[in-house]
């Protein structure tokens, strides 16, 4: 039979190693998403997504939903277009928020453009929320939500959830 | 009587679980900062910041002493203007120092702008120093220091502040 | 004699622990590089790198063998330049990967550069992937390569390593 103080303390670490492990694994879904959707790479990009995920953009207005509309929008044209020119999506370290098996993320992105000239562009600055769920296959996402910065209430909306419950 | 060698092995287990602890907590405080000010949040950008924070910025050649005097900056007209026009403050992933209960950080800031054509321009990139102390409400900025990278000794000198003891 | 169980969990945990310190190491590596080139600290930029660490630009057709290469590298009149205009080498959050004591690491830099009228450019775009070997004086870098985001397969192959084993 175990020390009673030995088994609280295994126990305590070993939940806070999980929350340790979480926060990474957490940012390896939201890092992998540039790469993913710059990379051409429809089935990466769909990868981090939950069954039931919503991508959600003002920009074009989109609701994506589930796994094979996001691999759909990396291969729609549109996309194609940025890819072809020259795209790179990039996310802020972002802040994170866990809740047992949920979590949140606020933070930044931007998409940089090749120009003719030989140099970039930022051709877009937003602010994200992304929700996540933990599944049998791991953390995935449930939700992301952006909105450019244009100076308008609904960015700043979004950047205001970091300091929401 | 607990087994020797199970209590050093917890113990270094903990502090070592602590150390990692501190570094996210440290890159959540910095994080913090940009969802805070571009999202007109006075109150959230002060509460990153010790009772004796101190801000140091040599573009405006300010000093800012205490959360409150953070909360009137991002009051501030000047401010207000940058986040009508769309700001986006956003920090790099920086290299951070732990040493007991004060640490330092060292990394890069940009100011994304949003342009009258709908586009973004970088408005400025800064060399960043910050210092953090534990207090009993948690890991508070003690001290930022900034510099806009233009060429001159004075960004440099921040930027090697991150190999310095 | 330990109790096995509790020898199992300890074990255990210092495993996960160990994967933990060595992901914020690895990143604390990617995360000096741009102070130290920035900085024009020749030994900061030498040090990241294994002795036998190459460093693979498509830019300037760049081959570059070794810490000495890394530190002449900086000295070379075509980096002085970019310092004295002031520049910004900044790496994003990258996807980290650990396969006990080797690494790999894939995301995205910018150089940003100031310019003549007070404000910056985005100079340079790339797509990243790095190498990294556990050593006795701790994780160091065996090889970067990195190829502009100009449209082109190169860049969009480096980031699909991101998703490869």
């Amino acid at each position: 039979m175990a020390n009673p103080d030995i088994e609280q303390r295994l126990a305590a670490l070993e939940s806070r190693v999980t929350q340790l492990e979480d926060q990474l694994a957490i940012h390896k879904l939201i890092n992998s998403w540039g790469p993913a959707v710059d990379g051409d790479n429809p089935a990466a990009a769909a990868s981090i997504w939950a069954d039931d995920g919503v991508l959600l953009s003002e920009l074009e207005d989109t609701r994506l939903e589930g796994p094979a509309a996001v691999a759909e929008m990396v291969r729609y044209e549109g996309h194609q277009q940025l890819i072809r020119a020259g795209s790179a999506h990039i996310q802020s370290f972002p802040v994170i928020e866990l809740n047992g098996d949920t979590a949140k993320a606020v933070g930044f992105s931007r998409v940089y453009l090749h120009t003719a000239d030989g140099g970039h562009e930022v051709w877009r600055v937003s602010a994200n929320r992304w929700d996540f769920r933990r599944t049998p296959e791991g953390w995935r996402v449930t939700r992301r939500k952006n909105h450019r910065i244009d100076g308008g209430p609904e960015a700043r909306a979004i950047l205001n959830q970091a300091f929401e419950n």
